[in-house]
């Protein structure tokens, strides 16, 4: 049995001081935001109505998800295992949960602040680097946070529990994954049920222009950037941090004993670092464009993470496996250095950030040849634009891929044929693509504020022309980053969920030890991960099935959602002619309500499927097949994350370039093609996309920690198999009794829609 | 060793027989087609010049293949293995290959014949029962040969290689697989580029109806829909069915001996029946609709298919398995009936093929709730239709999929535990499946025949309005037909592709044993197919990758062709202004030029991607990740394939909605909305999805035939990785190099035309 040395304890209480340090530096730069002027009183009241906005919706999701987490609290301890464990694990979760909603508020909270600032900063001289800075500013605050949190409860977990840590903190990132998949679908229909809504109406129909104050989905427009790109992200990659540390945690025990289990901490640690660099070193200068003061900022401190990571790894790590005192079967590993394996590993994981920005801007740049292809194209209509579109998101998709692919396989090379050693690695260069993790949140966080800030100079009209075009060129920037974010957060759900993978298998080897009896004939094969089972090739194509469906139902809500609101703006423009003459003001507000109430109802059905499917597919099919569903949700969920990502971001920015003047220039036919694009890409790019992120690992999770219940209701030292079946049966029908709910009140709701719009247009 | 006895030589001479009589009937059937009036000399005017042009490409690209064919031929010698299979492989392979070029051949030159008839029959009375009865009957030509030289094949095979037959036969059914899906991108790309071309100039730019004579691309359209939707169709429908019988066969001898070797052939054989049966029970009673009569003939064809099959299983088959010689060790199946298992299996087949019949309608058809949503938001425009066709896409693909996976699971049930057994039931499903095959291929041509015949009345001018609505509604009824068939082609693909996974499985343990050592290290785990594994991870994302990029490539190739199209018949339209005052007659042969040299040069990336993707995966990571590439593929293909299919069948019909009279009718906004989702939906259901089918079969073969080399050159009796990795770089250059040069290429055009398209609008 391991047990944590004093010198351990030391090291995890002093990784957990930085974690309080970086929580620190977060409060001062959050201070350095807040004190920016704060602009006009018109800029003010328009930042009031998006900061009420914002607030209530959030404040309504965390009070429907509260419910939601005491039944998951309550599942939790109907799973077999010991009591302490089961308590430790059902607190972790309600911590992880908590501290990715926190995030999430707290990541809006600030940007809601952030964006008046910003916008007041484009009216003064030198704005661009000054809007800019407050930017990026924000960023670094809800970067720090989430490093910060994630560091401290995991280094809090291991001091308490020390050896017992990884079941504990299966649930702090069971929590964080679960809430922030929840976050990401709400927030991703509530902000493109508003922009769809809006664009529909607003540029396509009325042919007024973007954020335009006549137009009633604006306001909600602009909650939406706040709840959804900038919650709903820093929930996700506060999720994304933490399940991978979980992973790199779990295994590093298994692998390395006390050094594997405190070295993945010293790597986030020095990610901490590595984030206060980036905010700092990143500085607009002189004319350059914001995107190559990104670029730079977040090399320069990749760099430094990766010198560090492998200073420390030389420091802390013995030369030699034979001193290392792990559980798992290394196999002859006795010609590696720990030190340098380790080292490599988390190099291999920074690289492979730097790799995944490089691709993605280049699909996704204005500048280059493949957003460059989509906007010619438009010379052929919206049809070609929408192929041209999908094209380039799944080559993107494929490259993407294919290099988390390579490093994959590059740190099982590292391994020299040990499994375990190379699921540890894989962890481990999670945690170096997450040593980023700060520097991508503050990249990313300035996407929905510098759109914001363009909202709200537009509304108000009091930002002159060269404040606007500032404010144009920050948001487009914006654009890129975003898309870069979401590759880097799918890479972390790549690694992570092949790093769990290796632990469910250690999950169910544990639970048949326990039961002291490998079964035979039919339970042998449930117990099989043989991918040539005909059963576990099942197992393959219902996960791939699962993000198929989840996909297209986030998908389906926001176009039903925008319709709503595409028949409220009509509405109010039909109903109120003195909106388009500005002499009526449009009721925001019910916007806003439309957008709250369909976002919080259709949040239900994806997310019950996605907890609910591991559960029918392990008790129904057996743990073998579970195997192959979450192979298969992670081959299909990295490709489609990554499709819907880019392919959305290379329309957004096709419409730019036309935009710009090209083939016709604003208002041309080219120019309406490229918008129906980027309409389409809309709910993929920041709906169905960034939410497979956080689905994989609930999934991953979820299967995780049901093995034992599946492994002990299947061996026939004690199969219950009616009670097994029951249960598949009972999560089957939750599922998918979900997904007809949807189906059904949608259908009713369309008829409702199809007829009071009838009844509108025969009174007009 | 298995011998096989006189009883079942016998047995497989009779459906020798049973195969030439096949061919008889489409022989006679083929006459009576022919034997139907020709039409106006106008109307065989505008049919000479769609034949000529269908002969012309066909002819071009079997010279093209012709010369890959060589090639492969000279790769398949290289395999290790004995001399006379290796021989007898090849030539199966041109068997294959040439049969496969030959049903091809056969549909379209009988499909560019019956239009015109159809056409002519529309003007006469009476004329939508003998409509749709010819469009039926040159169908029926097809299938019955499909069937016919299936099962020849197949059985000539196994009458001269006897018990060596199965390695024979992997020859024959890699032969089909490779030319069917070549012919499936090549006809694919040809019929979408000069369908999309001639929409976006003729219907959007110009406003004139489809199939207007003045539409310079309107000649190649109907060219495409035969060389693409018919004999591409039907090779690709002739590959399932020889694929299927060769994973059918090959584990039937092994999981039963010598019965298991017949018995597949037997079920097969009754196809041809069945295949009769449907073509003459199927008759338009009065004025009900062509669906209707064609699901009638469906649905009993598949019953007395069923029924005959269970006969034939209860008189073949012994009624235990002690009697039988299989040579896979089956585990205890003492409680289990082969007669019961075979018949259970085949009916799970034939039920499947229902059930998918009935979901593929239920998401395409104009009728039901799916499309007519999609048409419902046309009120919101183009991009609310594209989303809401992907989002049905996405469903049915689920849905499609979960079915699929249902009846593979209980097929697995039935195996009672025993995997081989169930490979093997897997397998008999497919071939249950196929039992309907000469109908569903029936059902299929009738789709391009009645839309050639509409061209052909629309171009002429000479067919009534009443004939004129004969033939729309002909048309609508295929457009169903089509997305049927696409769900069973790719059901045939996962079944046979499950059940060639356990041919796989016995290839390497074969291979294994012959070099009598299993290594260990790095070398057990490339043997390894736990789906745990790391590396066995990243061959299921690969997999999963080649199915987006595949599919990524083919639409690009048809928006890239599309794109030269519109360029040439703007360019006639600007130079000839009489072409739209019917003055001038537009040059329709340059565009079918365009289209073949474009189509013949495109299709040879994807092709080779396919072909060597898994050559790369197999000898670079080994034969544990290569099973990983394909689950992954097939779980990623069966997903794609039907979403392309059903969401490109879904904005076909949603148009025909608004074409109607709803929401503004035709002309209207909605209209146009519809248009674009239907130009989507495009290169989606006719090229890249039902391409995916022999994909996948093409890509099992692959690593079927390479097996045995990975583990010869793998373990380490007689390892040499260094020829290993040499043969897996080539394989990745040769793959990633096409792929390259295709785009390079396509940036070199886009540049092109793009100038000159400007240097034009500067002369005007």
């Amino acid at each position: 049995m391991l047990t944590l040395g004093s010198t351990s304890i030391t090291v995890v209480a002093v990784i957990a001081l930085i974690a309080v340090g970086a929580l620190a530096c977060a409060f001062v730069l959050r201070r350095q935001v807040l004190a920016a002027p704060e602009g006009t009183p018109k800029m003010q009241d328009i930042a009031q109505a998006v900061q009420e906005g914002a607030s209530a919706y959030l404040s309504r999701q965390f009070r429907t998800l509260a419910l939601f987490a005491v039944v998951v609290v309550a599942l939790l301890f109907l799973l077999p295992g010991d009591t302490g464990i089961r308590v430790g694990r059902s607190v972790a979760f309600l911590f992880g949960a908590g501290f990715s909603a926190a995030i999430g508020y707290l990541g809006m909270w600030l940007a809601v602040r952030a964006n008046v600032r910003v916008a007041a900063a484009a009216t003064r001289p030198g704005g661009r680097a000054e809007g800019a800075r407050i930017a990026f500013r924000t960023g670094g605050v809800v970067g720090m946070s989430v490093v910060g949190l994630g560091l401290l409860g995991a280094a809090l977990v291991v001091i308490i529990y020390r050896e017992e840590a990884p079941g504990v903190l299966e649930g702090f990132g069971f929590g964080a994954a679960l809430l922030a998949m929840f976050m990401r679908v709400g927030g991703g229909i509530f902000t493109k049920a508003a922009d769809v809504g809006a664009d529909l109406v607003g540029k396509v129909e009325q042919g007024i222009p973007e954020d335009d104050p006549r137009n009633a989905a604006t306001i909600a427009d602009n909650v939406g950037d706040n709840v959804g790109d900038c919650a709903g992200m820093a929930a996700d990659l506060f999720e994304s941090y933490a399940v991978t540390l979980v992973a790199a945690l779990i295994l590093g025990k298994a692998a390395m004993g006390e050094q594997g289990l405190v070295f993945p901490l010293i790597v986030t640690a020095i990610g901490a670092f590595v984030a206060l660099l980036g905010v700092f070193i990143t500085r607009v200068r002189g004319s350059e464009s914001g995107l190559t003061a990104i670029n730079r900022g977040f090399y320069v401190s990749a760099l430094a993470g990766a010198v560090l990571a492998g200073v420390a790894a030389f420091v802390y790590l013995p030369g030699s496996f034979d001193q290392l005192n792990g559980t798992a079967e290394l196999g002859d590993v006795s010609a590696l250095d720990p030190r340098v394996v380790a080292a490599v590993a988390v190099l291999v994981g920074v690289v492979l950030a730097g790799v995944i920005l490089w691709i993605t801007g280049y699909f996704t740049d204005t500048n280059k040849k493949p957003t460059a292809h989509v906007a010619a194209t438009s010379r052929t209509g919206a049809a070609t634009v929408v192929l041209a579109g999908i094209g380039v998101g799944f080559e993107s998709a494929v490259f993407t891929a294919g290099t988390i692919a390579a490093a994959i396989c590059a740190v099982f090379l590292l391994a020299g044929g040990s499994v375990w050693l190379a699921l540890f690695l894989v962890a481990l260069a999670g945690c170096g693509l997450l040593t980023t993790v700060g520097v991508i949140v503050a990249m990313d966080t300035f996407g929905p504020v510098s759109d914001n800030a363009q909202g709200i100079a537009e509304m108000s009209g009091e930002v002159d022309e060269e404040g606007a075009q500032i404010l144009t060129d920050l948001d487009a920037v914006g654009n890129t980053t975003k898309a870069i974010t979401k590759g880097i957060a799918i890479a972390t759900a790549v690694l992570a969920a092949t790093a769990l993978f290796g632990s469910y298998a250690e999950a169910v080897t544990h639970a048949l030890s326990e039961v002291e009896e490998r079964g035979s004939g039919l339970v042998l094969s449930m117990l099989d991960y043989e991918i040539i089972s005909p059963v576990t090739l099942v197992g393959v194509i219902l996960g791939g099935a699962t993000v198929f469906l989840f996909s297209g139902l986030a998908i389906d809500a926001v176009t039903r959602a925008a319709g709503a609101i595409v028949f409220e703006v009509r509405r109010q423009f039909r109903e109120h002619p003195g909106i388009m003459t500005f002499d009526e003001r449009p009721e925001y507000g019910r916007v806003v309500d439309i957008c709250t109430k369909d976002s919080l109802r259709e949040l239900a059905t994806p997310g019950l499927l996605a907890a609910f499917a591991p559960i029918a597919v392990g008790f129904g099919l057996g743990v073998g097949p579970l195997a192959g569903f979450l192979g298969g949700a992670i081959g299909a969920g990295v490709l489609m994350a990554i499709f819907l990502a880019n392919s959305g971001g290379a329309w957004d920015n096709a419409k730019k370039i036309v935009e710009d003047g090209h083939y016709g220039g604003k208002g041309s036919e080219a120019h309406e093609a490229t918008i129906i694009g980027d309409t389409v890409g809309d709910p993929f790019k920041d709906t169905a996309g960034p939410a497979i992120n956080p689905l994989i690992k609930v999934m991953n999770l979820v299967a995780l920690l049901i093995a034992p219940a599946v492994v002990a209701l299947s061996v026939p030292a004690d199969a219950n198999h009616g009670l097994r079946i029951a249960i598949a049966l009972v999560a089957a029908g939750i599922a998918l009794g979900a997904v007809a709910w949807s189906k059904i009140r949608a259908n009713r709701e369309n008829v409702a829609s199809e007829e009071s719009e009838e009844k509108a247009s025969a009174v007009v």
